[in-house]
């Protein structure tokens, strides 16, 4: 495979390329009618099809053969305050979806700085990078949460909370191997506050650190997505 | 500590801060003659300073306390082949940098692209990601090495080359919890060739992943950091 379609809508029979997609095939892959390409639902498909019109105004393609992969486990949700400059956030996004992470919730902390979070562009970020690392899951990205709501979601996930004084990934990695959904929640740039860590040990979370070093919030994300998932079944 | 001044010549007596340093000391942090800093000379020290004057023009200061850390163990070195584009190889600089590489050394591949690698723009980013994650380690960083040379170099380390058909971290990890230095090779965009991995292996290097997902050069080579500073001692 030298290049990943992507087209969400071939879980309902879909059978034609987007506009963006019909122009980089004809245009810069050069495909043209019965060569075969590759496309993901990014929901866990790989699809081998064959072009039966290529024209930059519109590809359309017959499926002939569906690979379908099962979710990697642990699924992995990356909670994380978002940061005072949006290409660094983006840059995240782009990082953990290559590194394996599941879904993205943006976490309003009691320090988290006002930030234009668009989610949009962050989806489209996304996507790429799913194509970019052949990858048949697109990771999902909510909308942004409270810090206080967060703490009662995913009730049965392991739920590990991101701070210095955690335990260390040798013994994390361990406590947490049997689960199925790991979430990890990373403060902003003026970490959490004490009160809200220990709202979240009270709630369950358990405090974790990423290794020795100080990382900025969205390096965490990223250490936590590639701790998470190199060490995965 | 609110800010970390880097001095290197700290290690030679020196006792005044660069002109750019004096600058963001007093026109940023607005520091008077008398107040504390904080220095390091990126070899492993942090410094607490008295101010004898302060001005954008020259800052003086008088060392009165020093405290000396022992070098992280496993040192950790990235032997990465340039990516194409530049400011892919700087965000992998700094995150790695971040994550606790103590050396970095641009790998001639057979499939690297052109590129032009700049040393001295690397250092300085090198130098704002040490101020910003409070660490006493600059990491080194070397003029370009062809692959084959690289092959002979650090014959009593732990030699990792990078390629999705090696062990599993769960398993190098294992292999390496003993070794006070790895050396990670990650090859170009277009991958190792095989007669490299041939002759890495012959070499003496162990295959290794950096979990399931395919990476970018540049995310590997933070993967790599990560996972290898996160299970240190």
């Amino acid at each position: 495979m030298d290049y990943l379609f992507y087209q969400p809508e071939l879980l309902h029979g879909a059978d034609t390329l987007s506009t963006e997609e019909a122009i980089h095939c004809v245009k810069v892959l050069r495909k043209k009618a019965g060569e075969l390409i590759t496309l993901t639902d990014g929901a866990g498909s790989f699809y081998t099809a064959r072009l039966i019109s290529a024209s930059p105004s519109g590809c359309r393609f017959k499926v002939i053969d569906q690979t379908t992969f099962q979710k990697p486990k642990p699924d992995i949700t990356i909670a994380v305050s978002p940061v005072k400059h949006a290409d660094r956030f983006e840059w995240m996004i782009e990082k953990c979806t290559e590194a394996g992470a599941g879904t993205f919730i943006p976490v309003l902390c009691t320090r988290t700085q006002k930030s234009n979070i668009r989610i949009d562009r962050l989806k489209k970020i996304s996507i790429s990078a799913l194509k970019q690392s052949l990858r048949p899951w697109l990771p999902e990205i909510r909308e942004p949460m409270q810090f206080d709501e967060l703490l009662n979601q995913f009730p049965n996930s392991a739920r590990l909370i991101c701070t210095a004084e955690g335990m260390p990934p040798i013994q994390w990695i361990k406590e947490t191997n049997t689960a199925t959904h790991v979430v990890f929640v990373i403060g902003p740039e003026g970490d959490f506050t004490i009160e809200e860590l220990q709202r979240a040990r009270h709630a369950g979370f358990l405090s974790v650190n990423l290794g020795p070093n100080r990382l900025r919030t969205e390096t965490a994300a990223v250490a936590a997505t590639t701790i998470a998932a190199a060490f995965s079944a």
